[in-house]
């Protein structure tokens, strides 16, 4: 049987595990990406596992989310993270040079390569045929320090494409008909491999902002063939070094596979507040728009900031319309002022803003009271703007810019002629210089941390004999959002685990971080569904800060699950859920640890004299991690011996 | 007596009183300008006064400040002040454009012109000869309704230039020597009016930046004759018909004279943490720098982003220094993109950041913990930057890009050969295009407003006899921080006074705003100096909004005195202040309020029986103003009648 790329690139890699979908896979990983979001966190983590250097390919830090310093925070991590990638051998991208995505794609990822990245949308690189996956902070640690990369087998879906864009249609239509028709869920476990005749005529840029937003289908990655698109797209930036082929075999077998004709595509758009809530763009004809924000990691190229250009050229954007621009690198802006673009974009009245993420990431650029912003970003999530009742649209580069002349919703049908699609120039200019490359060794390299700074603890193994008392009792689909609220004070605090956790539970019981303080430990007794949404590990290390020895709850959700193993706090299932209800706050328990064997069952003492049965679904491995106290106490450990 | 420039340009605006230095002067005001951080609340106290249109030949309403938009507040008030202008008469500048003093040398300021602002840094148009000064909102706003602005008759101080600058000094050397000789308080009560041979070697933007920061020697303002060089410069901009020669006649006599050598001077630069802490730049050779900063309304010109780009030409900064670059208007950039010189400042590593105040006001840029930043700003006050034990040096351009690339201070002698002095080009290009001017009427604009944006409410008149208690009782030295913090949680709600006076005196007594809800009215008793420090206007209309009928001090600072006059609260002083120690929160008053004439007594009835007498420092005018319910009834009256 034929082989698709996904498989080539698994085979290639695997070190452990089964290629039977569902089943655990262990990847080696040649290259990784942080950002100082998520960033600096996984460096104090890659310092906690005790190497002294990273054991990658190429591990590149980027700084481009928290760049607009209102404070001492960001600079301080800005600066730590140069010196950590310094010390350890890391490339080091100073903020302002551009965004990770489009800077990896530009400059450093490769066909058939595997690159894990502290950010969602890693999968960007896919656009030239990297196996590129977002993972957690401490996964991407272990990544640099040469450990595996885990995942569930994905199943792999063929994106088979025929025909080709026309008119206004652009590579981000495709990605946002793919959403409309498997929505924002319809991804979960799965690679997405385009093919086809159809992929030929779509640039890279285009490819990479189709794989960038896979992310929104759930999608475990999305990637394309390496073929003589990539060959140019690598030869223009200067390293054809790294061109390889990779196609998927001719008689490849897919798991699933979904037919898209480019040339019956049209402008597309998603509504609020949800990134497959898509409608064509002529449905929301007369519709007024106050904000255009064009850039992010999605839609930020050379190719769409000239085609910007191009369409605003000549116009001014009515006032009531405010356009807001943040190119994807130094590189896109270079090439912008060698042809003249610069200019027609600020005489249209737009705002050239940093090479950041900016306004994707509510770091500025929020709308109006109620807003209408058409954004070529890649979530339009509530809130997630910065704007509580804004109303944001996701749509392409030309979609945006085109839009921006009329001031409200048109239809594409009285836009005239779509601009020519944009090519590379021949001769792109080069930024290299701009990224600090490792010294050989950096062994004279200190590195300079700030007060909100600290080190990761280590943690201690877990007690054979767990006594504490259930210090707050939760109900039902408690979201780590409750366990560790977001907004900018509390995430200012990411670097700092103690002071984060002063926020542990603080919409849901004020009390609780006195309270646990206090008693030294505590259990959380919850009910179903327990720690579901956002992925932050913070909601497992700032409660393991705390004292937090287990979690005994109904159910689980499934991210935070493997985050409280990872930060070493037992996650206990009740046999009987009605024993919830004979347990209060206070309830003194005695949790017999050493016992535990994994599926097992083992009785809690309670201190009214009765016992209760909790079980766990653990495997061995799982077990042992939780026992030496968290993943990088077991990842020590395994290498001492 | 032959007169200078000041004199000239006084006595052509001249409505009332006299030109004896220290008596009240009242001037017919040509043009105003607002900025968006104190422009809100000016324009709402604008629509209190209730005329349809501004009454002056321009009025302009930039948006430079708040432009970062982490929320809806910031684009809300954009969204109002476009608005506001269009129906009202003024032109807007929409954000992202530039800075407001740079955008109205180039584009409005007119030589002979009298002009006040919303913003401090207003006598920048000084540098073509314009008699420009910083003024609080409810001037502007009385400005812009055709009202004259009254001022203590200033003395009037001639700078005597000979000479020229050599080397790396700039313009900005001139006003940092200035300010090492004559400190901070150094100007107060004066105008300062630059002569003699050197100043025709002194370009327009090097005027500007002296003028700028003259209001740092807390001159009225600044001034520079209107000469060949204005007529040039006003060419280039597009606008010869704006010229006209202005020249102190030959035998002009003056309060006081001040020498400097323009070719005595070397680069400057002014220590932590106050503009006047100057040395010459070789006594700190060594010090690490780790951010250098370029930009704001002082130091953002076309000549000093180009002197920058050909000093940072080709070369690389050291990393471990961030260059921020801020632009001071769209002007500048298309200048700057034209010549191909945008590239050379990305390559050197510096971030372009859009076109506003940015760092300058702590808006973003904030340096690391204990940083060392050297910027071309005009203010280096402690926790200014954003980052409380930041150390902030104020240089000029020159100087901070030459600094930039050794990474640390560095000796002006090891520097080379200064870069040659930047002319502008012969076709300077327009960004006129991008100011919205208003329509003949604005009988059809609709006001967009947001939640947070709230109209002016209108005060009642003094009542005839006050019966209230005392509901606050604070000591000596009180701050107008005390009455009303500052941070961007408090500042963010400057549109919006209901909002911001929930913290009213929150630093002070929390229960406060409570109790004066509960009881509808009150009066605060104070000791020496009440009112003290910053001008905020803000800290007198959250009191009377509360329902503060009067305040019973010892004594008044003199702003704030100001404050409460136009916003009628009577200011009271203790003819005895032991009887302070008889008063205490909760004793109930019985004022009469009628009685009272200026510098009179009255006596005030306490619940206890007693009584105590007040007296006041009111003049008639003042008194009156009060009585009415403030400056803005006293106005609408004035007009009624």
């Amino acid at each position: 049987m034929g082989r698709s790329i996904t498989h080539k690139i698994i085979e290639q890699h695997r070190v452990s595990g089964s290629m039977t979908p569902g089943e655990e896979v262990g990847l080696r990983i040649d290259q990784t990406l942080t950002q100082d979001a998520t960033g600096t966190m996984a460096w104090l983590q890659f310092e906690a596992i005790g190497l002294d250097r990273v054991r990658t390919d190429l591990s590149v830090s980027y700084v481009d989310h928290n760049t607009l310093q209102m404070g001492f925070r960001n600079p301080d991590d800005h600066r730590y993270l140069r010196t950590v990638a310094e010390k350890y051998g890391a490339v080091f991208s100073p903020p302002g040079t551009g965004i990770c995505h489009q800077l990896h794609l530009e400059n450093f990822a490769k066909p058939g390569a595997t690159l894990i990245g502290s950010d969602s949308h890693t999968p960007t690189a896919g656009g030239i045929g990297a196996l590129a996956m977002g993972a957690g902070g401490l996964s991407v640690a272990l990544g640099m320090a040469g450990e595996p990369y885990f995942i569930p087998m994905p199943k792999v879906v063929k994106v088979h494409l025929t025909g080709e864009l026309t008119g206004w249609a652009a590579g981000k239509d495709v990605i946002l008909k793919l959403l409309g028709m498997l929505t924002v869920k319809g991804g979960v476990g799965k690679v997405f491999e385009y093919g086809g005749p159809g992929v030929a005529s779509l640039s890279v840029p285009d490819r990479a902002t189709i794989t960038n937003m896979g992310a929104e289908l759930g999608a475990t990655t999305s990637v394309f063939p390496s073929d003589g698109r990539t060959r140019e797209f690598l030869e223009k930036m200067g390293r054809p070094q790294d061109f390889t082929e990779l196609l998927a075999d001719e008689d490849a077998e897919y798991d699933e596979i979904v037919e898209i004709d480019l040339s019956e595509l049209e402008p597309m758009v998603a509504q609020p507040h949800m990134p497959d809530l898509v409608v064509p763009v002529r449905e929301l004809a007369g519709l007024k728009i106050d904000q255009c924000a064009i850039g992010s990691c999605t839609n930020s190229s050379y190719s769409d900031l000239k085609s910007t250009a191009l369409i605003l050229a000549g116009h001014r954007v009515p006032a009531s319309t405010d356009v807001l621009i943040s190119p994807g690198s130094k590189q896109v802006v270079k090439m912008l002022a060698r042809e003249n673009l610069i200019e027609p974009l600020l005489d249209a009245g737009a705002r050239m803003l940093e090479c950041t993420c900016g306004p994707c990431i509510g770091m500025g650029g929020s709308p109006n009271s109620a807003g209408v912003s058409v954004r070529t970003f890649n979530r339009n999530f509530e809130g997630r703007s910065g704007t509580q009742d804004a109303r944001i649209y996701l749509a392409s580069a030309q979609t945006a810019a085109r839009l921006a002349l009329d001031g409200e919703f048109t239809d594409p049908a009285t836009w005239g002629e779509a601009p020519a699609r944009v090519e590379l120039p021949d001769d792109v200019p080069s930024i290299r210089s701009l990224f600090l490359f490792p010294p050989e060794s950096g062994a004279e390299t200190e590195i300079l941390r700030g007060p909100n700074i600290v080190a990761l603890e280590k943690f201690e193994a877990l007690p054979e004999t767990i006594e504490a008392d259930v210090l707050l009792k939760v109900g039902d689909n408690i979201t780590t959002d409750h366990i560790l609220p977001a907004g900018p004070q509390i995430t200012a605090l990411r670097s700092n685990i103690p002071a984060i956790s002063e926020y542990i539970f603080s919409r849901v019981d004020q009390e609780f971080v006195g309270r646990i303080k206090a008693a030294g430990k505590g259990v959380i007794l919850g009910g179903e569904n327990y720690g579901q949404g956002s992925s932050r590990e913070h909601a497992a290390l700032g409660p393991r800060h705390l004292g937090v020895k287990a979690v005994l709850v109904k159910s689980l959700a499934r991210i935070h699950r493997a985050n409280l193993i990872n930060f070493g706090i037992l996650p206990l299932l009740l046999v009987d859920p009605s024993d919830y209800d004979r347990l209060e706050q206070g309830s003194g328990l005695t949790i017999p640890a050493s016992a535990i064997e994994p599926g097992g069952v083992v009785d809690i003492l309670v201190n009214t004299g009765e016992s209760i049965q909790a079980t766990n679904d653990l495997t061995k491995k799982e077990l042992a991690i939780i026992q030496s106290g968290g993943l990088l106490n077991a990842v020590r450990q395994g290498r001492d011996q």
